[in-house]
């Protein structure tokens, strides 16, 4: 489980096309910002849309793109493309560098750890600096005319958000950080905080839900000990893949573990094709069918089966359940060479009162192990504090880091303001960066009040910046 | 005179041993910080001092090592010593990689670009980060104990101090950055003002003196015009390699107009030798025989070699004037390499009414070609202002800028407030950071008000970081 979580985090998803209209461009950039060994550069993508802005007056919204293809984000972000209007805002999605068509190297831009090695926070921060400065100069030629930049990201785009605020004061006037878990990271947050908060939303929507799905892991045990149940459950289940080994259903529970975060993640109050196409508050769905955690263990499973099918198989197109990723190594590989090198994130359960999974430990020795072997790193867990300041963010000014607390991600969120420009905004009923999205008629109050927010922040930026020149 | 010009902001010498104890000690640092392409480490040396250490809630004082070995600023940085005892401090002095024995590779590390393509401030830096955290943790074992860090910095080691503050604020509390230029780059400073400065120092000792000196570049011209005239200069001047073509004529000038400026930088109240043996008040003394700039040539010249003589032969011991640089290639290369690259600063001189040299306009492309032949590497005008903010320090807290207003640096410095933490500090009668040096009694006012203000900032600053935990 504590490996295929880190692909949560990968927000990647159905290319959906939601008809936001943008031109697409290149800045040739290098490959090291931070030393003069290499001079290799690159061509990192960019989106941009000036239908509304203002040149003499308007801001620029700066998207920080995060591990995917940028149009993944420029689609699933319609805040910014809606609020772009009244803001007469320039609207800029930056692709991050080894994700999309953003390669160094090419096609063999993650085949080898040299080449690969150049994937960092830093460096794309480095790269975003660049192309503003290059949008400033060459292409807006607006040089330092009122123009400030407003960093957006969701997720690890949000924490790039904040990061680029803090390291970049000077580029970016403020940063609206949504489901940015910047303390997921050693030392900052308990490592089961993650599966807690994902737990709470479970046992909230009816707590015999949340004590199913704890009850379903020794059913799962218990079915499975025998052949005869290994074929039961994949008979039942609809496996793609029947279950024959010890490993086939340790991989099985991975997988449901899985399902729940991501349903926690995506749980929106509409239907949506996030993740997956999903109905409108999944989890309520998921739950409707778990309601019984005392049923006898093939009922029960039963019923867990009914409830997952609303992930895996909302659309009914499913034959039958696959268990593997639906990401490709291409996908992932990204991402989880970044979750060994800077962005090792501990990750642990404990079961019982603490959450609804089985109990699984932090493991950073053969969490390295694997780093070592896959991708050649070895892995340190303080490289993000020493370098963006972990929990001491005194200094740091003009952020809004909003949380939906729906989300298993707010677990590593800042959830109290830091300081009167570093502001925590809650969302009771949000899930992973719904504040992002565009708005939907079914949106809650809280998320509308979120975004009103943050637009009022963002006046406030851009006054101060105005009335500092 | 403008390549030359960069050997000022070296600031070494003489080493003298100024009696201040220290442990000399080394840490292991990776060679890249911003990259996992190269997995090479180096010791970096640094010195300690706990004397006075309070444990339980003594600041740590680090200075932030520049571009000489360590030794060299520990021995000039008496402020630092002379206040720990009343601060309770830990004294800590870091060595810059690249210089002194941090050298990355060994003897070679200054022969190949690729090998020295890791001497950045930024890499810099990141090694000061590892190094506060291993103290903290591995030696001092006071973890996040209130034991704020407070950054001093004079130079370019003041550059390093409020950058080490600007990027990293969660490592360091608040930073003394004295006499640091950090505006001495392309499009923040005019390449003149540095000349200037240097100029109102000698006019203002005497406005003869000023007018003297810029008598003088013509009259050098006139009297070399012919072989005897050269003949008579070397004879006149007891130099050491007689002047035989215009290139011996143009070296002399730049060798001149260098010795302007190193004055001007340590135009202390009390002899000294920083770079060079000198008495009190150096300038005061090379314009006394400077007091009529309407002299024939000869006379003129005489009286200029006369007040050069103070820096040069002040001790009496030179037996003839040496024009080639007191430094050897192995002390200047490092820091020329980064004038190169992150460090590309601009100087021009206009003559007249602006300053007292002869003009000499700044040619970025001929310095391009030097930087390409020298070291292989071609110099962007950006990589300062990209990352460190150039002048929008808005965002930027707890750091003091001192400068010595006759220090020629100063051109290049912050010399107002910026907000109510970032703060400008005048030394009206100060040289090159004046303030970082030991008490002495011919001090003046201004210099014992500026440590007093410093001190005072640090006192707020330790303050408010015990008050905050």
């Amino acid at each position: 489980m504590f490996i295929f979580a880190y692909s949560q985090l990968l927000m990647i998803i159905l290319h959906v096309t939601c008809g936001y209209d943008y031109t697409t461009n290149y800045i040739t950039v290098p490959v090291d910002h931070f030393s003069y060994t290499n001079s290799d550069t690159f061509k990192m993508k960019y989106l941009m849309n000036d239908t509304y802005w203002d040149v003499d007056k308007g801001p620029i919204f700066f998207y920080a793109g995060n591990e995917a293809p940028i149009e993944d984000f420029s689609d699933n972000t319609g805040f910014m493309w809606e609020i772009s209007r009244e803001f007469n805002a320039l609207v800029v999605f930056a692709e991050h560098r080894y994700y999309g068509e953003s390669m160094p190297y090419g096609k063999s831009s993650l085949d080898d750890k040299v080449k690969l090695g150049y994937l960092t926070s830093q460096q794309a921060m480095a790269d975003f600096v660049d192309l503003i400065k290059y949008l400033r100069n060459d292409t807006l030629c607006i040089g330092k005319r009122p123009n400030p930049v407003i960093a957006f990201g969701g997720s690890y785009g949000g924490m790039l958000a904040a990061w680029f605020r803090i390291k970049y004061p000077a580029t970016v006037e403020g940063a609206i950080a949504s489901s940015a878990p910047i303390w997921q990271f050693t030392g900052m947050t308990p490592c089961n905080d993650f599966y807690k908060v994902t737990s709470s939303v479970y046992r909230n929507t009816n707590i015999e839900c949340g004590s199913t799905i704890s009850a379903s892991w020794k059913a799962i045990n218990n079915v499975t000990e025998t052949d005869s149940g290994k074929a039961w459950l994949t008979d039942n289940w609809k496996l793609c893949t029947p279950l024959e080994t010890t490993d086939d259903v340790a991989r099985l529970k991975y997988w449901a573990a899985d399902v729940y975060v991501a349903l926690a993640m995506v749980n929106y109050p509409y239907e949506a094709n996030f993740l997956a196409p999903l109905p409108a508050n999944p989890i309520k769905e998921v739950c409707k069918s778990m309601t019984n955690h005392t049923e006898d263990d093939a009922t029960l499973l039963m019923s867990v089966f009914h409830g997952l099918s609303v992930y895996f198989n909302y659309t009914g197109s499913a034959s039958c359940l696959n268990l593997s990723s639906a990401f490709s190594d291409d996908m992932t590989k990204g991402w989880n060479y970044q979750a060994c090198t800077e962005m090792i994130m501990p990750f642990c359960t404990k079961g019982g009162e603490d959450d609804i999974f089985e109990p699984y430990p932090w493991d950073f020795e053969s969490y390295a192990k694997y780093c070592e072997n896959r991708y050649g790193v070895k892995p340190t867990t303080d490289d993000v504090e020493k370098q963006y300041g972990g929990k001491n963010l005194k200094a740091a000014s003009n952020i809004i880091f909003s949380n939906g607390l729906l989300d298993p991600w707010s677990s590593g969120g800042v959830l109290k303001s830091i300081s009167s420009t570093v502001r925590a905004l809650l969302i009771p009923d949000g899930a992973h960066h719904l504040d992002l999205r565009a708005s939907h008629p079914n949106d809650t109050t809280s998320v509308i009040h979120a975004r009103k927010t943050i637009k009022h922040w963002i006046i406030k930026w851009i006054f101060d910046y105005r009335h500092r020149k």
